[in-house]
């Protein structure tokens, strides 16, 4: 990421167009589940209608984007034919069907007699995204915003321009037929915005990046407002002594190479000492024959890796067909590799010991942490959370694969009939603290 | 905040000691329940066998802090005599019997048949606790962080440092005689050090702020760690027309004048336009009869109140015996006027009007909206959770009162029998995406 991405303050117009999503997103936090599920549909409806006009401006912005030189992986991206606008059309519709996130009852508990407490779920407000390249994810995230009953301010790349505008203008269109207002949606046009939209403190409740690592590891440092998702994923996984080997080496591939441009793809490969040798001996030619150039540690190079890894290669994501391997004299040694290098995405084990598989699944505090299992798994679809705004490594929840769920918070609401706390703390009146059934 | 608050970078010898707590704190986060209720046990028993030893280092912070002008407030607030310790120490003892918060099955699902998904809750890692003043507030902190199995890097205020050095030895005294590692925990004694924490990103998962506004949102705008709290707390009492006055004015003088230094006490009043008349009658000479001074806008200067509000007022913090007093014609314009100056702290209505009630409780989005009851419930203790580390205003969670709960997160663990995603993306496998019972 270079200086091209200062950080403005926000403009008076843009302030200005962020208060007018809030105040609708405000009035979209109030309106039934149903009426949510319609304006999904509404949308969906529209962009259908609109496919041809869809479809011609994503030919202009690839058009655009060959003359310019984009990288083929990009265009790929980028592209948006009827094919894939019917599919999101058809993600649209699953969201409006998914389970309303909003309104949920998480706590019930009488504090005293007719002093009630509760507390149930709320959208967060405005939602500010920040994606490159792929015009589908403008749909997915409006999808899952509106659902979630909350606002959203979108900035999408320079080379999906014409597309995200049609885009918008048939999500809007659809809105408009809802009961949720369309300036609940907004989309920013200039790069300059796109970055002031960091400095909305108080107005913009979470940002989603959705693009490279410089990308999110910029916004995370150039924001006060909380920043969904990850910037690197080096995912792990450990053979075990008491690996089944051929279980071992298919979910190696699968984990290396099913999509190794994903972020939950593993780069790094622990291997116990005492079953290297058999292990390598199997997988070095298989994963030469994929394709896969492996970087051993100098252990590894003694059984016939013939690359070697530098220090750099174990904080690398390579999202390529790249692997690091390393030799590991133990479980412990394992973990401390992990503790270590891990950006705390998703982290695998192969063993038949139980024993081990808990103590790994004990140990390791990624957002994943899988026994016997390819790494990728980690997706909210897979996990059957119907769609997903991104994955997030953070501490704090929400963690791993954030769907619907992620995109609400809560609020405590008491209900009383002229309770005062002075009784309380004069001991005239004593606390029940009573859980009641939700 | 003056500028004697520079961030500076960690030295080598804070980096080494806040990973030696990192690394205690690992081992923590898998000892069982018994075992962390054990430590928090020999944690109170090493108090009460050295509290002369503390109480002796009390006298001595609260002479020097005489002889240095330290005023009457912040003096109170020092200080720790005999009874006070042993309410700190009874206080431990029940944090240590609060139900466990780590472990906990949120959600189980079948993704496949043998490919079982599960979400559990761990501790989110290392605490860093920032506290003026209060010597109780380290027991208190240290309590909640070992039940909840976090490790904690504390700074307490100068003024404080004999006390809390004494305490801290005397904490680490009794986790030596348990299972957890004493170094978990550990005490920073000068200011710069106290400030570096702020760049320990990677090593420290939360923030906690325990002192005035000011120190709050400098360690807000100086961090990219999640601080957890509320610089502000402007808490609203609307008065709507269908309200019973003598109800009102009971809640009123409660939210106000209980301890009016609380985050959780009013600031502003909004009264109904077609009951502020006779409500303010009632009201304007029982609070002057309370030293409670009013201060109005200029419909409200018309009924009686003398003194007259600026812009300023509605956006200001009293924590004194100030009320802001403002007549709205309808409840939208006491939504709107919530909407624009609360800092989303607690917001109150006292309505017999159960639709007016229902609005208002929609529509405020603070972490806690109340119907009929006093501001001032807002309170780990009255919600029932036994401790809290503060409360928080922000809108992701955890909000509201924070408990043990606050204190921890959540990772997916997957377990498997050789799944890979390739026969998932294939279709020679299908999920079946099965939630089963927790």
């Amino acid at each position: 990421m270079n200086n091209s991405f200062e950080v403005l303050e926000p403009s008076t117009e843009l302030v200005k167009r962020a208060i007018e999503v809030r105040r609708s997103a405000s009035a979209l936090a109030q309106i039934s589940d149903n009426e949510r599920k319609l304006a999904l549909f509404a949308m969906a409806d529209s962009l259908a209608s609109r496919a041809k006009e869809i479809v011609d401006a994503n030919h202009e912005d690839l058009n655009r984007s060959l003359q310019e030189g984009l990288n083929q992986a990009l265009r790929t991206r980028l592209k948006l034919d009827e094919a894939k606008l019917k599919e999101s059309i058809e993600g649209i519709r699953k969201v409006a069907l998914l389970p309303d996130p909003l309104g949920i009852l998480q706590l019930k508990r009488e504090l005293d007699l007719e002093l009630i407490l509760e507390r149930i779920t709320v959208p967060l407000g405005v939602l500010g995204v920040i994606f490159e390249a792929r015009p589908d994810a403008l749909i997915q995230i409006v999808s899952l915003a509106i659902r979630s009953g909350n606002g959203a301010i979108l900035k999408g790349g320079s080379e999906a321009i014409y597309t995200n505008e049609v885009l918008m203008k048939a999500l809007k269109n659809g809105l408009s037929s809802s009961e949720v207002n369309p300036q609940a949606i907004t989309l920013l046009t200039s790069r300059e915005e796109s970055m002031s939209l960091l400095r909305l403190d108080g107005i913009v409740d979470l940002i989603i990046p959705r693009g490279s690592n410089e990308l999110v590891r910029f916004i995370q440092e150039n924001t006060h407002i909380p920043v969904l998702g990850h910037a690197d994923g080096i995912c792990h996984l450990y053979v075990d002594i008491a690996a089944d080997l051929d279980q071992a080496l298919r979910i190696a591939i699968d984990s290396k190479t099913q999509y190794p441009a994903a972020c939950n793809a593993i780069e790094t490969l622990l291997i116990h000492q005492d079953i290297a040798d058999p292990f390598l001996s199997k997988a070095i030619p298989i994963f030469e024959q994929l394709g896969v150039k492996l970087i051993g540690d100098s252990d590894s190079q003694l059984l016939g890796i013939t690359n070697c890894a530098t220090e750099d290669d174990w904080a690398t994501e390579y999202l390529d067909l790249i692997l690091s391997v390393k030799i590991v004299q133990t479980l412990d040694d394992a973990l401390l590799h992990i503790n270590r290098y891990s950006s705390r995405h998703t982290e695998a084990i192969v063993t038949n010991n139980k024993e081990t598989a808990e103590t790994f699944l004990r140990a390791v505090n990624s957002s994943g942490v899988y026994h016997n299992c390819s790494t990728r798994f980690a997706d909210g679809f897979r996990y059957g959370f119907g769609a997903e705004v991104g994955i997030s490594t953070q501490t704090l929840p929400p963690r791993g694969p954030v769907g619907l769920e992620g995109l609400v918070t809560y609020k405590y609401l008491l209900h009383g009939e002229g309770h005062i706390a002075g009784d309380y703390s004069s001991g005239d009146q004593q606390f029940t603290h009573k859980t009641l059934p939700i």
